[in-house]
């Protein structure tokens, strides 16, 4: 997906969060909305926002010398999600299509990160969840939901690469992983994060800590822009992404930094703001489940 | 009221709603903001937003040459309410408290400047406010509502200064200036437009139209702020500021420019933005009735 301008307002508000979790002073978060200004103009909108996403963030780590400004919140989340696992796992072991609910679980999960950046009471929101019957997302909310093509394509899918989002919304990934091998135990499922702390994004101990290690083999995409925007991945990463029978992909950075694959890839998220509701044909808070490309 | 580092994201997103509005391409809409962030590090944050919001609407002027971007939106509001006018009066002749209605319907009238930037369907709305009882604003919004002061103070001023916010909004404001002269018909009141076209604040010609000159002297603050920016007026405006026993001051805009004003002003206005609402201490959307400065 390209940068439209109203991203350009979202990037300052972006930046001065970043610059506030980083403990910032007022002074040093004036400076570094003023070093975005600068840069701004060489940005090119042809450029997806988790590029210009990657610059942001790098600028607030240099000018605040904090490596990680999100590491609390992302502990938090963790343990948050941690704590509900064994009741998220005995609603799977209830429900009738178990997949379906799977699917939809992985893309609820999704709220932890907006709760992140919009000071969303998440615990009250995962109770809502967790306290819903098996239909936990409203029909009028998948405007856009390819359950039967997702169910299609895994059928034959041996080899999975599956794209973190966030942090906590890990368990949530695992729980739809643990339900794919529990169908096909047979089927290889790689879990991508981040090479390095970029807003909210799962790292390495994050797939670790929610458990991810026991289900899947976990990787880095060798790039710490927030989303996986291929030209700044390894080459290692960008082998797996070609091989793979099936990419299942997480959240709107990633939406963001694919829309445009050529492969094919299965795109699990909640629209989280106007641009890309707009972009994709939604409703903000509408959850997507789509497919773009061609089958491989 | 100072500038905060939240208005800044602000700040962007109404230069590029301008930009859109002038009719600006996509290619001059991009060069709009790169301008604007050239402008922003040098831009100091105990300006108010008024201050700052003049600069940036300079600047889409400049760069579009369109002198008057809101101007079919300003004729639109005024056709809008002058259409209701009727209705407002009649339901101000059955009320029980006159001057209490006329007070709230006057911050009422504020919706439609709310509209224009924020796409709500403004027609619906005054419907709303005209559909409703004598209470046309919920007591919970009214967090901040010195109506006892606003009636002591008026009982005794003979000269009031009246600061006019935007177009539309002057027909709810002649309904305020026609229950004062009705209580008082000695009361001589002058009503202050802005300068030059910025946003959709009133001018002259919008006083004019929705029937101010009637019951009212009209004349100019000086300055093309979209506030009373004291340093920008002409001395001939901040003379009558001075001397007025009363000034009441519509709208978010003159707030900001005048919160920390050295005379007693009352302010009327809808708190609009977070940013506002927490300066101020009430929630968004909330209505405030405030006086600030020691009586005169």
């Amino acid at each position: 997906m390209k940068t439209y301008l109203d991203c350009i307002p979202c990037f300052f508000k972006q930046a001065l969060e970043a610059a506030r979790t980083a403990g910032a002073s007022t002074k040093t978060q004036k400076k570094i909305l003023d070093e975005l200004a600068k840069i701004l103009p060489k940005i090119s909108l042809t450029s997806s926002p988790p590029e210009i996403g990657r610059v942001i963030y790098a600028l607030v780590s240099e000018i605040t010398g904090k490596n990680d400004p999100y590491l609390k919140e992302k502990k938090r989340s963790n343990k948050l999600a941690l704590g509900i696992y064994d009741k998220l796992a005995r609603k799977i072991a209830s429900a009738g299509d178990k997949l379906l609910f799977a699917v939809e679980l992985a893309i609820a999960g999704n709220i932890i990160d907006y709760g992140v950046k919009n000071s969303l009471n998440v615990d009250a929101e995962l109770v809502k969840i967790l306290d819903k019957e098996e239909k936990i997302i409203k029909k009028e909310s998948k405007t856009i939901f390819d359950y039967a093509g997702f169910k299609q394509v895994l059928r034959h899918a041996k080899n999975i690469l599956y794209l973190a989002d966030n942090a906590g919304e890990v368990v949530f990934d695992r729980i739809l992983i643990e339900q794919i091998k529990s169908m096909d135990k047979d089927k290889q499922i790689v879990y991508a994060v981040k090479e390095k702390p970029v807003i909210n994004d799962a790292l390495r101990q994050d797939a670790v800590v929610c458990g991810i290690k026991k289900i899947a083999r976990i990787v880095s995409s060798g790039s710490g822009a927030p989303g996986t925007v291929l030209s700044l991945c390894s080459k290692k990463f960008l082998s797996m992404y070609r091989k793979a029978d099936m990419v299942i992909s997480k959240g709107q950075g990633n939406f963001e930094a694919l829309s445009n694959a050529k492969r094919s890839v299965f795109f699990l998220f909640m629209a989280k703001c106007p641009v890309i509701a707009k972009d994709v044909g939604c409703k903000v808070g509408d959850i997507i489940l789509c497919y773009h490309g061609s089958k491989k």
